[in-house]
């Protein structure tokens, strides 16, 4: 059974990844929470607990062991085992995700597509079938697949995810951003890339231009 | 001169938004902030203030506009008007959001795609040009973005921020979990997709599965 980690520690977990990933690359034996934290521009404090989930011991003035770091890193964060995912919708987003390889490199598989529009059933992206919407519910126990990534419009969403709990998946990964409502012991994990825009350009109107070259 | 807003208040306003649209969408003229909280499950005291930011006018007992709440929300997170991007980085993801017309939807028109593979630069997605890393302080100005999508492998990330910092960008959208250092000036905006695999992850192995239709 494996432990319940704060999701800001989870969110933080794949940076302290990225960054020893880079050290080892680099030929670098070991580092302290400290340096981490301050190259992260995270809280020291924060960092040592963070890594304390890990349940790795640092040596005293030397640090951690980078490579043991990044090998449980990437098996606590479960990136290394397979995890098996339908892609309900097709439309732009779907497809751009099922090309992504990075999904694959960080764990996730789609198995298959599903889509209301009949003129995608039958289609294959990178691989990966498209099949009707109509069909998740008979389907799903054969793929396998636990988790669900929601990437229909955002008026299809609550629609979507209704249909993929039905049919027994246990996770949403939704895209759009519409808040959906579901039973309690259905995981959401919420991706709505596009709220980040409105973060962007807010800051982009607000703040005075500073001298750029020409 | 466009007010500063905190973000986690940006972060909501699109969600409102997608669902007043799907009210709109479904001819109901007036909402008020309680129905839209309630439904989006968030603070009800917490939406009406988010909304007051937009300098909206609610009726008494009858709520807001629902176009009127649409149109100032479209028009508050800047969706409509064009922000001019480059993609850097255009491997599997980075194409993969050139190719999704949703950015486009949402404002952002990424004009111009730059790589250090040189197997890359001359090639074409979507219509979308891709340039080697090296001509980007060159051409940057003459595209007028001031934009830039980080899509690189999380080690080239420092590395591509500060060469899109040197050729003029004011905004970085950063895809990999690399934390990016760069100029007080400059907006950062982090979207790690790959981090919310690992939250996803972590409750699905820590949740007792439910008895699931077979």
């Amino acid at each position: 059974m494996t432990q319940y980690i704060p999701e800001p520690t989870l969110g933080r977990l794949p940076w302290y990844l990225a960054y020893v990933s880079m050290l080892r690359a680099s030929d670098v034996d070991y580092v302290s929470s400290t340096a981490i934290a301050r190259e992260l521009n995270v809280d020291p404090s924060q960092t040592a607990k963070d890594l304390s989930f890990l349940k790795i011991k640092g040596r005293t003035r030397v640090g951690y062991s980078v490579s043991e770091l990044e090998q449980k890193l990437t098996q606590f964060l479960g990136f290394r085992r397979q995890h098996l995912a339908v892609m309900i919708g097709c439309g732009s987003l779907g497809r751009a995700l099922i090309a992504d390889s990075g999904l694959q490199r960080f764990g996730l598989r789609i198995v298959a597509g599903f889509d209301t529009d009949p003129a995608l059933a039958g289609r294959e992206v990178d691989g990966v079938g498209i099949y009707p919407m109509s069909s998740l519910e008979e389907m799903r126990p054969r793929l396998g697949a636990e988790i669900a990534v929601i990437a229909v419009p955002v008026d299809k969403a609550q629609n979507a995810a209704d249909h993929a709990v039905a049919a027994g998946i246990r996770a949403l990964w939704n895209f759009t951003p519409f808040r959906i409502r579901t039973r309690e012991d259905i995981i959401v994990q919420n991706t709505s890339i596009y709220s980040h825009l409105a973060v962007m350009y807010n800051r982009l109107a607000s703040v005075t231009p500073s001298p750029c070259k020409q």
